[in-house]
């Protein structure tokens, strides 16, 4: 009788996020995943967590994170194991934090496979997850890069999609396919020719792989990142790993996603296109758009009265919120700062952002 | 050589309002008379001090007030000698609060003639104020209930009207009619009748008469007021006074206003029309219409930044407030409340304040 395949997968949360676009919510200080914003009491991060906890146990889970958030996470996530929460001093971008991860894992299990998963993503079918990541294990055991495709509702402009090709074959029956390409962000007239098409799903940015067969493509596709990784590697868990980190991580200048620093040139991919319920809540909008409606129409979070509003986001942790007429707005309010809009308009808190920075009011984003 | 009029002239500045339609910055705890609504430093009350201060000793200017503002007007006014702030322990309407001036003012002058001002509205041009001030306190001498009438600019639905009849005479190089009759105030089509026969004026709420004239009126017309004056009067200014208040003011049943209770029943009344550059900012509506725009079009007393956005009023104490994509909205923040709707549903802020008081919330008006 062989161990199940979970004996060996490794649950890797990337969680250093800073999710400008939930502003004024999400700051630097307390960005995105660590927020409530579901309004159940578990943060996105806790989510993310709480969907694979009945795969594995939790020696297994690794949270990668920036150093200033380490406190979050261990305080968010009592059950982690404190060396499982791995520190970056500075971010280096998604390439380098899952490299970091990969050579973590290495050490302790030279069979693992990890799975990369998202800690600001919604996922309502939860056992769907596990159910694919099981299924995902069990193709990258053979060596390949797998990636978690969404079956695209809309055509999304804002996401980047995967061309998907022949069939690879079922795995805990879930069908895989082969990968022909990834697609950077499309236009609207691109997104609803793939959607029209019916072979392309959006990336979701969760992989599942060896991490032997990860570390090899750093190897073959970001050399620089190897040397890093190789510098860093021996100095793991000893009194030179912060000189480690300055010698190695620090002068790190390519900061490039897996995406394009490996995805998009790897030869071997794989994709489950699998239907998460997933949703990136990439702005209040799309909050607004997933939240339960109050008996009174609105999605709120918050002490609230109104007259004539509904669906509305009304987020407030402290105030209480008066709406007179209100329809499809946000009010998102602060202990600092107040953001009010159409959900429309959703995109332009980026624009908020630029307007507090030129102003000289950036501590509004810490 | 006679001693100018105004040797006899006593502004009372009526402050005992709730301004409860500009809630939430108007409170309970700080009534809009004691709000500087125009950003320029004053309270609406100080700019009611301001306008008359020019023309009397402040010894002559009397402030009535419910008995937990006394400390306010003393802070906002302190050039006002403190026997000059008539505090009511609780407020039976505009008649009795009048009635305790001219108890008061009866006590100092035999000739006292009383102009009774308004705490909470706007006046652009207050050397008018001054002139017709003058005008009206002649024509009081000869007994007469005087009247300042604002010509109506539209036919507003939400104030009393005056019909004009014969012209009286010029006083102070200001003309004075008669006044044949008070309306309450009318539906649009009456009051558009009105502002077309060109005789009627807005009630303005400014009164002015020789305090033994309008002594008179109270003894003809409002006899349970009579009565309680009557029985404060000898005990104004002694240790009798408290249980004075007791026994005559507490048990006061009938609450009317000024309007109701003496003049739409008084047979000597006159008005002088006048064009004040009058306002009640009566809502936060009436507010962003007459409070001038920033550079980046929005009425804003608050750090703010802005994105598409534009004749929004903007009032914020602390927080930095951010509108995208807002037009003709009013966002009120204070310490406890955020008000949001737009300009033209100013009206239902009385309906946040039902909704307060019966979901229990009533503190928020506090």
């Amino acid at each position: 009788m062989y161990a199940p395949i979970t004996a060996h997968l490794y649950p890797v949360i990337l969680a250093g996020g800073v999710g400008s676009r939930l502003w004024p919510r999400s700051r630097k200080s307390t960005p995105k995943q660590f927020l409530d914003l579901l309004g159940d009491g578990r943060s996105m991060l806790q989510h993310a967590y709480d969907r694979v906890e009945p795969l594995v146990s939790p020696s297994q889970m690794l949270v990668i994170t920036n150093a200033e958030y380490v406190s979050d996470v261990a305080a968010q996530l009592p059950d982690l194991p404190a060396e499982n929460i791995i520190a970056e001093p500075v971010a280096r971008g998604s390439a380098a934090a899952i490299g970091l991860a990969a050579i973590h894992l290495a050490r302790r299990d030279p069979d693992a496979i990890m799975a990369v998963l998202t800690a600001d993503h919604l996922m309502r079918r939860p056992e769907t997850l596990r159910q694919v990541l099981v299924a995902a294990a069990e193709l990258a055991q053979r060596g390949e890069l797998v990636t978690l495709g969404i079956r695209p509702s809309h055509p999304e402009t804002g996401y980047g999609y995967i061309e998907m090709g022949e069939t690879l074959g079922v795995f805990n029956h879930m069908p895989a396919q082969r990968v022909n390409r990834f697609l950077e962000k499309p236009d609207l007239a691109t997104a609803q020719a793939f959607v029209d098409a019916g072979n392309y799903a959006w990336n979701s940015g969760m992989f599942i792989w060896r991490v032997d067969t990860i570390l090899a493509e750093f190897e073959q596709q970001m050399p620089p990142l190897h040397h890093t990784l190789q510098g860093l590697r021996p100095a793991l868990g000893t009194d030179a790993e912060a000189d480690a980190f300055a010698q190695f991580w620090m002068p790190l200048t390519d900061h490039s996603t897996i995406d394009y620093g490996v995805m998009e040139g790897a030869k071997s991919v794989a994709v489950f296109p699998a239907d998460l319920g997933w949703d990136d809540i990439g702005s209040w909008a799309a909050l607004l758009a997933i939240l339960e409606k109050n008996t009174d129409g609105n999605a709120a979070q918050a002490r609230h009265v109104q007259v004539d509003s509904r669906n509305n986001l009304i987020f407030s942790a402290e105030r209480l919120i008066a709406a007179v007429g209100l329809e499809d707005m946000i009010i998102v309010d602060t202990p600092d700062a107040v953001l009010v809009m159409p959900a429309e308009r959703a995109q332009d808190v980026k624009k908020v952002i630029s307007q507090l920075r030129e102003q000289g009011l950036a501590h509004y984003l810490d």
